[in-house]
């Protein structure tokens, strides 16, 4: 048996997110399984670090697969590669393969994960932007945003930030960092998160708090009520998932 | 009458390009005329300063147009563009609005024009530049195509740069200046062409031609020849229109 881990880009727009399930088509796992499956002419199983919801994209999922095949020997790793991204639809790209552990497991190893959040602050909306930020026309007070953001870094339960109900895992995680980058040109914010692992539904849940909280519907300073109450109704809003962007997974 | 003068932004992507001809349908030039006389209540006729083609984006077309309602005396310009971009598609902005001289035309007024053309020179195609970049995998000699950009700055006649065949005025432009931007992290190279104006097709012949140099299939020091010839079968091919922005009219 063999073992290889892949680096994955997608614009996620087209899709019904990351995950293949029971009736659920159209999913970015499945067109890579179908799509490897066809090159290697085995059935070959997926296992992706994140699993990104619908409209969310990524430019650095990694993903491991086992099969019985050499691709070394069969192909050639670069080979392989063209001809994976010749069968693959545009908007999914593998950029790097390489062999890997036989132990290896792209979630379950993943210490860490780079989320990016991309907010379009133009008045009219960049036409450009449309399926990559969220456009928000009024004005973000983003120094209280920063301020916010800070005291969610560190380790904290989370409770307050995830829609997954039926957890009964601990929902406590570390965020290292949370930086704000502002391209004044192209009107567009980025907020970087940093951590080592997030909980369903956290970064989009956290953006849309700190939006509220940049909007001015919020007090940043009311970040510490939220996080301890562990309840879902006293975060704000999931913000839309076409500003997300898996970033980097960290081994 | 009150006249009008407005700066556009599009992705072109989902348009048969900017003109409404007789049985062309789904235009830019259209869809603004529709929104315009909607919200005027009025029939209104534009005026573009470039027509572009299909699948070609503009970030900064400019447009004129009459009309007997005082747009300031009725909206405020503020809200009229409010309330036309809350009309428009979202990948097309009315981004500034301005009163301006009757006498003032949008392309007959325009003393040059600033176009861009990016290209894509990640191995595998960048996910998120598939429809606002032209991919090239093959490495492209960017010194070579600098130095074949060269020979086409100053005044030229540029008859084989162009595919309009029934052309009886003078082909004869000006290039004030081209330069090239490297973004490396994103593997984007762009080419920016500054001119009194340029021919149909031009900017994407002269970019068609740039890449055959790049890719080692041209000599740069026979540019010359290929202005000398005045013959379009003598240059390269059209590049593909998905990489071509109009960035700036100049007045």
């Amino acid at each position: 048996m063999f073992a290889y881990k892949c680096i994955v880009c997608y614009d996620g727009s087209r899709y019904n997110g990351w995950q293949r399930q029971g009736n659920t088509s159209n999913t970015i796992q499945e067109k890579l399984e179908t799509t490897l499956s066809k090159l290697i002419e085995e059935t070959i199983e997926i296992q992706g670090a994140g699993r990104t919801d619908m409209g969310v994209h990524a430019l650095g999922q990694v993903i491991h697969f086992h099969c019985k095949a050499d691709i070394e020997m069969l192909f050639g790793l670069e080979i392989f590669l063209q001809k994976l991204n010749g069968f693959l639809p545009k908007d999914i790209r593998i950029v790097e393969i390489s062999p890997c552990d036989i132990r290896f497991h792209a979630r379950l190893n993943a210490k860490g994960k780079i989320y990016k959040y991309q907010i379009d602050m133009s008045s009219y909306g960049n036409v450009f932007l449309r399926t990559t930020a969220n456009h928000i026309s009024d004005k973000l007070d983003v120094a209280a945003m920063k301020k916010a953001a800070n005291y969610l870094i560190g380790e904290h339960d989370f409770k307050s930030f995830t829609t997954n109900k039926r957890m009964k895992k601990s929902s406590v995680r570390t965020i290292y960092d949370i930086s704000f980058e502002e391209d004044t040109k192209r009107e567009l914010l980025t907020i970087r998160f940093n951590g080592n692992g997030f909980l369903y539904n956290m970064v989009r849940i956290i953006v849309g708090t700190l939006i509220e909280v940049g909007l001015g519907q919020r007090e940043a300073s009311l970040i510490p009520d939220i996080l301890k109450v562990c309840d879902r109704s006293a975060a704000g809003h999931t913000a839309m998932p076409q500003g997300l962007f898996l970033e980097k997974v960290l081994y």
